[in-house]
Order: structure tokens, then C-alpha cells, then sequence
């Protein structure tokens, strides 16, 4: 199995915490520099012609694509630990809590956006970061809102993790990287130390990359 | 079961294709008019405080949300059809491809963000159109290069309809409201109407929804 990676996408920071979690270690991680425009080169453009990372290939080529559905099919390849509840409402809640972060948040900061707004509207370096920021505490609200639900446990379903906190620890994640406060957004931040506390999270951390930075 | 709806809402749309695929009628429908910002007052903040539609209430009271999560818990609460192939990698395949629609593209068109770049930065009209046809086409060229692969039938995955089809759909027909050319994307054209010719996709079309105007 070969992950295609970058260090600071947090798409790929995703599927790293879902595959520890798993105790599955891909064979190799190649670094898809997405700062020197990697993901559009030919090489890459094969492996996934919508040039966005994570991409896994599996042993017999087989190619998996967008992070929500390899980190499904993960957990369909290897139940257990589960990344899912049992029954179908709290997989319904857990999967929609995940979208709040990959559907409706994460695609509006990602650099081809940014890129968008710099070259086609013009917008400086301040704006693009105060875009950046809207969307990010958007979400952060969505996601506390919905977590104020008696559903919600030490974890954002009950007392397992589940995909509902990787995306969540994303998240929180490109907060810090954009400077978004979280003290506003009391039970995502409960949250996230909680999951960072563990080790499958803690190692997957962009920041602890082949290539990061030492801060961001 | 009610299910919160709009003509307009491209979300939406997926769901009652999703409903009409499954024989499932809602007890209501109750029309949130985004276009009025419906979605911010007070009833519709305690359904589901993101403020975002489709929202479908159970009988018991449970709130689902989230268009893609709402839709897997319709083909687990009703297995059949399924809208999901039998193995893991096809539903990999069939999530990631639904994914790059209400992941990638559709986030980006939605009506808060054509505000805010209205409201926030002064984009004129023409801007903002030009934006959304920009993900727009970015997305139909993800999905026509990912339908070139040979499990690509009479639909995206075969010759079943699936997830990945009811996406399709919508966005296509968020192309036609915005006016994008789907001559450079004959697999996507195809299986749209392949799909509009089936009933539950054509009668679930924004355009003969309650409010909707006779064309856009």
C-alpha cells in the first residue's frame, strides 16, 4: 500500500490518524510537495487526475481517492477498532458531523482556492487569510452547536472514536495554522486535546511530517 | 418524517432523489426559502443550528443532517435499492465520486459564500458567476477524467444507480443554473440523462419543486 501525502494537508492528516488507528502501515509515503505545485504534475496526474491529495493505492494498483471514502474503506477493510457506531442514527450523526468539516469548511482554505482569490480577484495576503478565518470559525460553531447533543460523550459520539474526531482534530488543526481562537469553541477544544492525547493522533499531527516546519 | 426543503437547494435535490429511489414519502415538507434567509430565524436554528438545509426529522424526534449522511442513512434504514455496490472498493469509488461533488464544488457555490464574496470583498455580479462556474468545471473535469475508468457503465459505477449518481445530477444541474457548457464533459452529460430519465430523478428536479420558477 502507497499513501500520497504532504505534510501540511490536513485531507491526508485525515487518513494518517485513521491508518494508525488501524495499526496499518503503508509501505510507502510519497511526499506530493503541494507548496511547489507537485499534485499537477504528470507523475501524479496519473495517480489522480483531480490532483488533490490523499490518493492510496492498494497492492494490486487499485487507486482510492478523497479522505472520508479511503478512511471508510479502511475501516470496511479492518473493523476493528470501529470508526463508526453500531447503529445507523449515530452513523448518520458521526458522518454528518465529519462533513461539517470536509464538506463545508476544509475546501474553501485549500491553495487552489487561495490561489483563486490571490489571482483572480486580486485579494492581498490579509484577506486571504481573513477568508480563511470566516470559514474556519463557521465551522468551529457548527461543530459546537452540534456537540452540545446528549449524544456526545469524551469523544464527539460517546466515549469511542470515531471519523467525527478525525475530522474534527483536522480542523482544529488548521485553526492554529490560520490562528483561529478556540475559546470560543469550548467542547471542540475538550475535544481535540482529548484525541491528541492519544498516540495514533498525536504521530499523525502534520507537524510531525518528513518536512514540516517545527512551528507553524 | 419531514424533510426541510427548498426548490433551489442543490443538497436538497440529492435527498429526495435519495427518498423517490427508496419509495419513501415524507409525512411534510416544509419549505425553508433560502432566498429570504429562512434558514437563519429561530424555528429552523433548533432543527439544525448550522442553519443549512436538507434537514430530515425522524418520527422519535432524531434530526438527520448533512445531504450525503442523511443518504446513507436512508439505504441502511431501506437497503433496497442499494445505493452503494456490494464491495468495499466500489463504494470507495462511489463515495469519492460523490465527494468531489458535495466536497470539492458544491461548498463553494452555496449562497453564504456568494455573499460573502459579494458582501466582504465587493465582487460584482459577474465575478461571483464567474466563480462558481470556475468549480463548477473544475468538478465535471474531476468527474469526466475519474468516469474514463472501465467500472464506468450505463451509470457512474455500473449499471446500478448509486451515490455517486444522484451527485452527479445535482451537479449538473447547478452547471445549468450557472450556465456552464457540458460539451467538454460527455461521460458526466451522458449519465445525467441517463438519470433524468429515470422518474425518481426527474421528479425530484429543483425545477418542479413548489416555488420554483418554470426555468432559470
Amino acid at each position: 500500500m502507497q499513501l500520497y501525502s504532504f505534510w501540511r494537508s490536513l485531507a491526508t492528516f485525515r487518513v494518517r490518524i485513521a491508518l494508525n488507528l488501524k495499526g496499518i502501515v503503508p509501505d510507502e509515503v510519497i511526499d506530493i510537495d503541494l507548496m511547489k505545485g507537485r499534485q499537477r504534475e504528470d507523475a501524479f496526474h496519473a495517480v489522480n487526475p483531480q490532483m488533490l491529495i490523499p490518493a492510496l493505492v492498494e497492492d494490486d494498483g487499485t487507486i482510492l481517492f478523497q479522505s472520508l471514502a479511503i478512511i471508510e474503506y479502511l475501516d470496511e477493510l479492518k473493523p476493528n477498532p470501529p470508526l463508526l457506531p453500531g447503529d445507523p442514527r449515530g452513523r448518520a450523526r458521526v458522518r454528518a458531523l465529519a462533513q461539517i468539516v470536509a464538506c463545508d469548511a476544509h475546501p474553501l482554505l485549500v491553495p487552489r482556492v487561495r490561489e483563486y482569490l490571490e489571482h483572480q480577484y486580486r485579494l492581498d495576503e490579509p484577506q486571504r487569510m481573513a477568508w480563511c478565518r470566516h470559514w474556519i470559525a463557521q465551522a468551529l460553531a457548527a461543530l459546537e452547536a452540534h456537540l452540545g447533543h446528549n449524544e456526545t460523550g469524551h469523544y464527539c459520539h460517546g466515549e469511542a472514536v470515531t471519523l467525527a474526531d478525525i475530522c474534527l482534530v483536522s480542523h482544529v488543526a488548521g485553526a492554529k495554522f490560520f490562528a483561529v481562537d478556540l475559546a470560543p469553541f469550548p467542547q471542540v477544544a475538550r475535544i481535540a486535546d482529548a484525541c491528541l492525547a492519544l498516540d495514533a493522533f498525536a504521530r499523525a499531527h502534520p507537524l510531525r511530517q518528513p518536512g514540516a516546519p517545527a512551528t507553524v
